[in-house]
């Protein structure tokens, strides 16, 4: 059990905080999109939050916990879905949310403190024409650090790809948990022993990022009466390499109707949908494709009037991980999947789950570039009924060729690849040698034994027990 | 025959050229790459220059010939491969290389006069960040409205495919060959009627094109020591969503050594090469790649010495039909070939293409996205024997899957889909029901009944007789 009081001290003038309620907040991510999770880590809550402004007050607060064999639990804005930065066994919760500046601004390239807010980066860059690449759809909350441990894309991978894709992250600064932290500068092939490890190897303290052009994208919400046409539709465009999109999705009826309450107004309970950004030098040539799909435009932000427009979230905001989060706003019982429906098959693929799932599992599709080519991930809604009929609905997406990335899991393997990461794990060795840093999240140094291909749910012994009731 | 007086007098305060040497210099292009060209048109000459700034002037030029059923050819700057700019039958040469400002810039888009040249584009552009997305390896002299009309693509073409893929024009003004010339604005899928349809059915007075982020490209040289090494890495850098290339192609041993004179410094015959434009922000990225890959950079322009940079051209006049050129001014005797090798199968056909003609058909690829996939067109050099054995290269190419679109055709048809495009013929009846404007060039209109599937070339009963001798 961790010595509070002695750590507060142990730290100095080092922002810290140990008022439990917030303490709790702050170890919370949103893990409850999952009723497994939900289940499982709603007890977490670490001992102290401690909020360094700089990578020398980063080190002190490692040094201080590696001496008093405290685990440190990274975290950025808490936007994750599978308790990424929950501090499975207590301890310290380091938040790197103060810890955010935009340090410099160059042509193709950004370099921003790891607390650094993804809005507020693009607020810095967008005067001088730029913006970064990608993002997930809690853009306006999430920081950039933190996407690149706990993310994994967003809108702008139909352009870019995935964040792990090799030019997508240029360079990072990382401070290990050692007696004495050492300060690494990693680049090129190197990155891939950090991103998206959850910080469990190393904290990251400086983060530089490609830019790209920055467009005022126009938002659309174009409508269809069947969902595979819609699909088939954002297949086509997502195909059209003269065309410029940011992001293209589908999301199958019912849901835009009876979820997206907001833009409610421009849509019917029968409407299927693509939800498209797009440069506004293409929404010409795009108009000319949606035309001759037969595409119903129900919304064009360029078009609508203020009247109109007032009230609405942005429409990255309808899209990835808050199409969830509407839903479960309107119905708390439903959760979610993560598919991928590998090219070249991915529309085939879509058609047949649609066709077995129907509307137990709602469509909702993600385009995007995956090793050159256009396919789609799936983020579909599932009408959660039990544990054994998610398994369920989990294991036939897999024997139909559909990987899936389970979030229902807190574990980087089962979320994951379910494989070992070799380079992430030789680098925990290197970089965390007592295993202090977000303990429970990677099996391979847990219990190496553990068989990642039987069937049983990794459950991390050093979980804090629920309390009894 | 053109009564150039009486034409010149009609024209009042337009400006013109008669003097024969000068008309014939302004009648040709670079046809003379092609043997089989260089026979059939060499002797082709207009029997005037008309040289319109505006477009009234245009207008005041194509009534006038119409009045006196003068045929006019366009032209930008003369730089196609195929005759393209050519008056087989005559008449007046419209140069619009003096109608050529650049009328705005604006965020993604810019406006410009046909005769603008592309470099000069670019230089108005480029201090607000912006460039073209796409130029033929004769940037410095290609016009915009030229490059439209007869070309296809270029660097710029990795990322952006075919300059006809929807979205890679937004805009042209048309004016057409009536009694009365109407001005036609043609968007979205209407552009289709005029692009790469070489000034058949309407003078294009207006151009609209999308602009991306300028960067001051990296110029770099990979050399292997295996001509199918060269080809997978150019494959594996273009399939990687994270890098941004503006071009990547491969240049088959002893090509490089023995053509590229200027840059022979940094070469060795045995050298096949990779010649990449990729953005400074990418570079790193790149290098990690190129390791592993055992690729040798024989030259990095950010790394070469302003000694080593002396009296090199830039890299992109390596590229594309400049590969050719290069050939050409060391030994011409060569000839090349225009070559489609599909996706999935690209990197197999250029094997099998490779062995089956070793040194007669040395290899040269441009890699470019097609339909959202990455694959390559290739325009290998040939080793010319004769007509019947090129006839048998490209017979062998097309057998293996391979499409060849001939650059030793001067016709739309022969030389491009070998198909009637009915949209452009249907364009021609309305805007040149006369058909003087280019005559020759479209199959379609000049003899229906012509059979595109027989292996007969087409010849054009109107081409200029030769002259005896």
């Amino acid at each position: 059990m961790t010595d509070v009081q002695k750590l507060k001290a142990a730290l100095g003038d080092i922002k810290t905080e140990d008022n439990p309620a917030i303490v709790r907040q702050k170890s919370r991510d949103f893990f409850w999109y999952s009723p497994i999770l939900k289940r499982q880590l709603d007890h977490v809550t670490g001992d102290l939050i401690a909020s360094p402004k700089t990578e020398a007050e980063v080190i002190r607060v490692l040094e201080t916990c590696y001496a008093e064999g405290v685990p440190v639990t990274p975290r950025g804005s808490g936007t994750g879905n599978y308790g990424q930065a929950m501090p499975l066994s207590g301890g310290v919760v380091l938040s790197l949310a103060e810890f955010n500046h935009v340090k410099s601004v160059e042509r193709g390239r950004v370099i921003v403190e790891p607390g650094a807010v993804l809005a507020e980066i693009d607020r810095q860059t967008r005067p001088g024409g730029q913006e970064i690449r990608m993002h997930p759809s809690t853009y306006n909350t999430a920081s950039a650090a933190g996407f690149i441990a706990g993310g994994s894309g967003g809108c702008g991978s139909i352009r870019w790809g995935g964040l792990r894709n090799i030019g997508n992250v240029l360079g990072l600064r990382i401070v290990t948990m050692e007696a004495t932290p050492r300060v690494l500068e990693l680049r090129g092939r190197d990155l891939m022993k950090v991103m998206h490890a959850y910080g469990t190897n190393g904290i990251i303290t400086e983060v530089e990022l490609p830019l790209t052009a920055a467009y005022d994208w126009v938002e659309v919400i174009a409508g269809f009466d069947d969902y595979m046409r819609a699909v088939r539709f954002a297949d086509l465009i997502a195909n059209q390499d003269g065309l410029l999109f940011k992001e293209i999705s589908t999301v199958a009826a019912p849901v835009p109707y009876d979820y997206f309450l907001r833009h409610r107004k421009f849509l019917k309970p029968e409407h299927s949908v693509v939800l498209i950004m797009v440069a506004p030098h293409a929404i010409d040539p795009f108009q000319a494709l949606a035309a001759e799909s037969k595409a119903e435009i129900l919304f064009r932000s360029d078009a609508a009037t203020d009247a109109e427009k007032k009230g609405l979230p942005p429409l990255f905001e309808l899209t990835w991980n808050h199409t969830t989060l509407r839903g479960l706003r309107v119905d708390p019982t439903i959760t979610y999947l993560q598919v991928l429906y590998p090219f070249p098959t991915h529309v085939e693929s879509v058609e047949k789950m649609t066709r077995i799932f129907g509307d137990e599992v709602p469509g909702h599709l993600e385009f995007q570039r995956f090793d050159g080519n256009v396919c789609c991930s799936g983020l579909p809604i599932v009408r959660y009924t039990t544990d054994s009929r998610l398994d369920e609905i989990i294991k036939i997406h897999e024997d139909n060729g559909c990987p899936i990335f389970n979030p229902h899991r807190y574990t980087l393997e089962e979320g994951g690849m379910k494989q070992t990461d070799a380079v992430q794990l030789a680098f925990k060795r290197e970089a965390d040698p007592k295993g202090l840093l977000n303990p429970g999240k990677m099996i391979a140094w847990e219990n190496p034994d553990f068989d990642l291909d039987s069937d049983k749910v990794y459950l991390f012994p050093g979980l804090q027990q629920i309390a009894a009731e």
